[in-house]
């Protein structure tokens, strides 16, 4: 959930019709040398977080993953492996590519076998970035499925009482379709809130809230550090041992044992900068009970969570997703907002590649 | 993680040996009508919690387990129905009974479907309360499986800018095994703190933090209010929307999700007080790699979590777990310290069902 001072504005930002933007980004890719289906994959993730305004996670990111295709800290193209298989489980190698390609496949997997055996599960390694880590569960949500995606990093976050970062803001994502209503949809660092939120943050220039991030005396910081490095960390969600920091941590620790420690692929102090780990998994929700029976009773209690009266001054009680799900619709009618230096950026690397512009 | 001021002290409480306490649970049970393995398996859950200084949890609710037998709130002796079932997925009903019986029974055959084909999953209804709830993960670890298990209530928990409880502290468990280190156990409410831990704090005599608690104004309550009702409300961890609040409210709903919706046995405003759907999963670690190297990393993990440097005034950061595994040896050595007036209801209540005494 953006917080209204991140939020672009008419002034600095500019709209992109999406299939445009999805274009781009797969031309940038494959002018890079990304096979065109890999190309494809990601741009349609990134397309998607951007539709549903996760814009930390969105198109523009498609600058950096090209160069660090061009660096050779990507291998492109990758050859995404099957190490371990069973009924229900996969164990995946990214081959150290884009780790969209990989963590979609891997949920292709848990889907597949969800629907032959109940529940299917994929941990991958040798990873990267595999942005908005919500676009998983859809997956399975698309199919009528529970779905559940993570995705660990390098160190970002103190443990609770600790006073270096440790872990990677690690992010949970649980989906759950429903009849009449929109799919129930979670996605949330670990963290207080998402690293791509203090870096809005810096690039708008505007001060972060007491809580977000803390020196390593423990000090709040409220000007958003510049880099990532020893001399700063973000919270786990709780923020203080009072207030269930150990919670916001130990949910962190559990994403790495599921990504990290499980794939082999290594958990966050293990990991360096741009370094991700992943996990999926399917439920079929029809081998418990019949699907209509739970969509209906999800109808139930998202409209029952909707009618929640408000605390004084909040206009209404949201139910998770709901904001994604609004600004989907707008900007699918709209156009995607990319704050015009993103915008800028995107169309100059374009250009410096060689390739096609579409935006 | 308890509260230093909520700690139980020399003056306030008798040490009793576990062994005991797990025959006096037994008793009380089997004095009421429920069958010697249903009680024993309650007994062993209860003493666990207890031995773990999961005290909230432990075998001094028995005498409310009693009570709801007695008044036929409980069905006992009760039939744990298998509703369907596949490779890797149960529904149960636990029959209105005892929840430990149900959810232990769920456990064992997510850890059986698990060894099969590498995953296992049971969702249960008509249940009641399960007590700590990662017992049910340890159960898993001691098979060297990742365990883990939720469990939903009635409203305690307000949603994120709501004014009205609408979702239990609906807790959730995960649990992990590891080689020399002490196994990986995350065991927390999706609210700030546990319900126990604002009952503890009012049999005290102590106030609580802000932010634990808030009126149905949204106003911060520092003493612990006495009954559950929509005059007030405990706050989902993140407590604002600035610090999260949104991510204990999306991960209560999960919980919801999975115990309720797929079980069909209802979500948080549904249910009466004292009833509880839950969920369990287990995991084979060996489907997706060797379980030594997997063992193996864990160590490291914890390893390097633990010697993270601590914030400026605490000693030392810790793991999830910890503070369960070093009481366990304690009171293994020491006996459970019980409160008084728990000590004193415990053998009254035996006294009056005519139950042997062990205590």
């Amino acid at each position: 959930m953006a917080l209204d001072f991140l939020k672009f504005t008419d002034e600095n930002s500019i709209r992109v019709p999406a299939p445009d933007l999805h274009k781009q980004v797969s031309a940038i890719l494959q002018a890079v040398g990304t096979p065109a289906d890999h190309a494809e994959t990601t741009a349609k993730i990134l397309t998607k977080a951007s539709l549903m305004a996760v814009d930390s996670h969105g198109v523009s990111n498609v600058v950096r993953y090209s160069r660090s295709i061009e660096s050779g800290e990507y291998t492109v193209p990758q050859t995404v492996e099957v190490i371990s298989e069973s009924d229900t489980t996969a164990l995946l190698s990214c081959g150290n590519g884009l780790g969209f390609v990989a963590a979609h496949q891997g949920m292709e997997m848990s889907i597949a076998k969800a629907k032959k055996h109940g529940v299917g599960m994929a941990t991958i390694r040798d990873g990267h970035h595999i942005g908005m880590v919500g676009y998983y569960p859809l997956m399975a949500v698309q199919e009528d499925m529970i779905g559940m995606a993570i995705t660990n990093a390098s160190p970002a976050m103190r443990p609770a009482l600790g006073a270096a970062p440790r872990l990677g803001t690690n992010p949970i994502a649980f989906g759950a379709p429903a009849d009449q209503e929109n799919p129930f949809l979670l996605d949330m660092a670990t963290t207080t809130v998402a690293a791509g939120k203090l870096g809005l943050a810096r690039r708008l220039g505007v001060p972060i809230p007491v809580g977000w991030a803390v020196t390593a005396e423990g000090q709040p910081l409220t000007d958003p550090p510049e880099n990532r490095g020893n001399h700063w960390s973000q919270n786990p969600l709780g923020n203080t041992r009072e207030q269930g920091a150990h919670k916001g941590y130990g949910l962190a620790v559990m994403v790495d044992i599921l990504a990290g420690v499980l794939s082999g692929g290594g958990f966050g102090s293990q990991l360096n900068a741009g370094e991700n780990m992943s996990w999926t998994m399917a439920v079929d929700i029809s081998k418990f009970r019949p699907l209509d029976d739970f969509k209906s009773m999800m109808d139930e209690m998202i409209q029952s969570l909707h009618a929640t009266p408000a605390e004084p001054g909040e206009e209404k009680v949201l139910v998770a997703g709901d904001p994604e799900w609004e600004a989907e619709a707008e900007r699918s009618e709209n156009g995607i907002p990319l704050h015009s230096s993103q915008y800028d950026e995107m169309r100059t690397r374009a250009q410096q590649l060689d390739a096609e512009l579409f935006i």
